[in-house]
């Protein structure tokens, strides 16, 4: 019996740190677990979860519209925001319970508290004050919406936090980013019938993906109605008289809106953690440095999931707690496999993608064959809807893989990550080819896709 | 250049005589295709095209439904029959148009006529009494509803082919079969507010599918409000002094209904069609016998498609032209590949599966793993609907491949594409583990299902 109050001491409970203590306890270690809000992390809380829900929430005026070419007759529809919040909300609950009984029955201690480092096997306890000591610490807090304090006025915006919670649905909104969360929202506030406006700096929205994604997802975006601005970006914000909110960009726009969120990015919740106390390294970013085990410059102490920035995901935070159990108390090495991981964007429509992007792996490799149908998905046929969907496989010429699938439309992510299967499995064009393909769906033309549409040798196109 | 009007004659157009016709006039060849009714065949005149259109109809009243929970109110709704009918003519309509401009892009004659064979190399066109000759002749003419004309009163029944124009939507309706035509029907037309009944002689709907599949659709569509009779069979249909049908039915039941449709299984369309004349063996099922490369005992004469009853889908059918071209008219023999086909079910919910049942895995593998998973999709925790997905894959112990793949719940048929490439490229259970959850999703249960739910050795689980 070691002399610690406890084998592992995990600190937050998202994703990474629930799964930790859950499996350390079921394995009979002692295990404590502190969480100084709500269980289940950014995912459950104010991340993945309460956003596909108000995805779903978002996509009903589509059904309704769609149905008139299908023969049906759709009376006034009204929606109403705080029924959605109330339901959502229900169902965080649920999921939290879940969460809690997990850990419960695993026989992990929950703590209802904040809590610090104090040392490199030693913890303060914020609630009570107590100090209580580790063999390990796993240190799983997180992250969190940069609320970007340099802007001029940015006590008046919002971030995805208050996003969920909002009193009532705004009539416009203004989102702020480019990357996948203000990409998602702002289809959301469109979809329940907000005049939205996104602007971002770059060039394109969704920097890092597919360039026939990111086009193809703002030429659907700007269809639907959803005003786009890009090469430009919000210098302040401030409250008109009349109660609105003006927001003012580099390029001498004024935008006037009733909300303004912002989605500029995300920084680690490392701040008074007592890092220091311990002496637990961070990078520029105050994302704490681990190596490929998840270990910190602390023989004792561990980080995991957001807090680490390495891939910002809830898979990920899983699996690298997974590996930390088959490596501290398994005697089975393990270091969490970054590579080839498929994501989605669930805006609409939807985006999913793994491995490389056209342009990457025509840096990456001497000659490569790209295959992309863009079509009208068979439902928008009778609906009339005006949409395509795309389909891209990228091949490295040179031995036939799959190097990089992108999908946009209706099911990406549902099909991204089976095709992330076959990525990692190292699958060849040819097994894409010999496969049967299943009709009517949207799927089969990945498989029936014979042809390359073009080839890229040493960066040019054939 | 050969002595015949032509290279080669194509004799029915679907999509396996149209792929046909359309490649062989694409090389040069001199190639005429003949139709008696229209171009697109059961696919896309009667079969996957117009149910799946249908399919969406049907599926608008539970998004109405599940609107509420998502805080929508939706005005009083009213469906249409005639407005449904009318859009999927009309989109039926220009697929045809699209598949006779292939053709004639392609450069071949379009004959607008039934063509029946008179000899090895010879086709009277019936409409004109005209023969013509041809190098090489193919067969693909599908097949049809079988009328089930040994059922006393089966003149008062409908086929599928009748069920796409009905005047009008019927109160009520009886399908008898148990086969993925009269389960996908049976929910379309439930769908659609009609009270349906399906009755199927066997123990279970959907023979030779997975027992979890069977068992679960069964249950889905008893919990929606269809009427589902196992074990009993139609003796008889009459027509009442009201104008119903009464269906009389072995186990003495009497089913009083609007419409009775027979699903009862499909013949090869082969009658009359000269096939004596030109020396050409069929089985005792109709169905013209071919060898590996889709040729009949008559040197000059090929079948592909429904026709000769291998695997009666569209795919298939397109593959073994494709492979029919290759072989004949490149040099390249090639012999379609009919293992491990991606199929679904559109019923509602849906059926994606690829491989063996857990059944036939059982028998074929010493020992075999079944990793299995039910669970509430994320959309009907706050719509409130009451539906399972069910996923399950069927791991051979051992090599650790993946043998079969079966999933019940929503978008069952793009899943079942893409595991289609994985079961076909081989693909390992540690490759699913490899690879990383896309959250959230309803597929990432197939790569996060780590521990088998049991296994099965020597035909006894354990």
């Amino acid at each position: 019996m070691s002399h610690f109050d406890y084998d592992l001491f995990v600190i937050g409970g998202g994703s990474g740190g629930v799964r930790s203590a859950r499996l350390a306890a079921a394995m009979g270690k002692r295990v404590a677990i502190a969480e100084e809000y709500r269980f289940g992390g950014t995912c459950v809380i104010r991340g993945c979860v309460p956003k596909k829900l108000f995805v779903y929430a978002s996509q009903f005026h589509e059904h309704f519209e769609d149905a008139a070419g299908y023969g049906w007759t759709v009376g006034e529809t009204r929606f109403d925001w705080p029924s959605l919040i109330a339901a959502k909300d229900k169902e965080i609950d649920r999921l939290e319970g879940l969460y809690r009984k997990g850990l419960e029955t695993a026989g992990a201690e929950i703590l209802a508290t904040r809590a610090e480092l104090t040392g490199p096997n030693s913890i303060r306890l914020v609630a009570s004050g107590k100090v209580v000591t580790a063999e390990k610490i796993v240190i799983a807090v997180g992250g969190a919406a940069n609320p970007h304090e340099s802007l001029p006025g940015h006590e008046f915006c919002i971030t995805s936090n208050e996003a969920f919670h909002l009193d009532r649905l705004p009539k416009s909104i203004l989102i702020a980013g480019g990357g996948y969360i203000a990409v998602e929202f702002a289809n959301i506030f469109h979809g329940l019938g907000v005049e939205t406006t996104l602007i971002y700096r770059g060039a394109e929205i969704l920097g890092r993906f597919d360039e026939d994604m990111r086009r193809g997802l703002h030429e659907a975006m700007v269809a639907k109605g959803i005003n786009i601005i890009c090469h430009d970006h919000i210098k302040s914000v401030s409250r008109s008289a009349a109660g609105n909110l003006e927001a003012h960009t580099l390029n001498d726009r004024k935008l006037v809106v009733e909300q303004v969120m912002l989605a500029l990015g995300r920084d680690p919740n490392t701040k008074g953690l007592g890092l220091e106390d311990a002496g637990v390294a961070v990078n520029e970013k105050g994302a704490i440095i681990v190596d490929a085990y998840s270990r910190t410059n602390v023989e004792s102490i561990f980080a995991l999931g957001d807090v680490t920035d390495r891939v910002q995901l809830t898979p990920v935070a899983i699996h690298e707690a997974m590996c930390f159990i088959e490596t501290e108390y398994q005697n089975n090495p393990t270091s969490p496999d970054h590579e080839l991981i498929a994501t989605a964007v669930f805006s609409q429509p939807e985006i999913g993608t793994v491995g490389l992007s056209e342009a990457d792996a025509a840096k990456r490799f001497e000659e490569i064959e790209v295959y992309r149908a863009q079509f009208r998905p068979m439902k928008a046929t009778l609906s009339g809807r005006q949409e395509k969907m795309i389909m891209k496989l990228i091949v490295n010429s040179a031995d036939r893989k799959v190097v990089g699938a992108h999908i946009l439309g209706h099911d990406a992510g549902e099909m991204a990550q089976l095709l992330g299967i076959t990525l990692k499995a190292g699958c060849t064009k040819d097994d894409f080819d010999r496969t049967m393909a299943v009709h009517p769906t949207a799927a089969e033309e990945l498989v029936t896709m014979y042809q390359p549409s073009y080839r890229i040798r040493n960066g040019q196109r054939i």
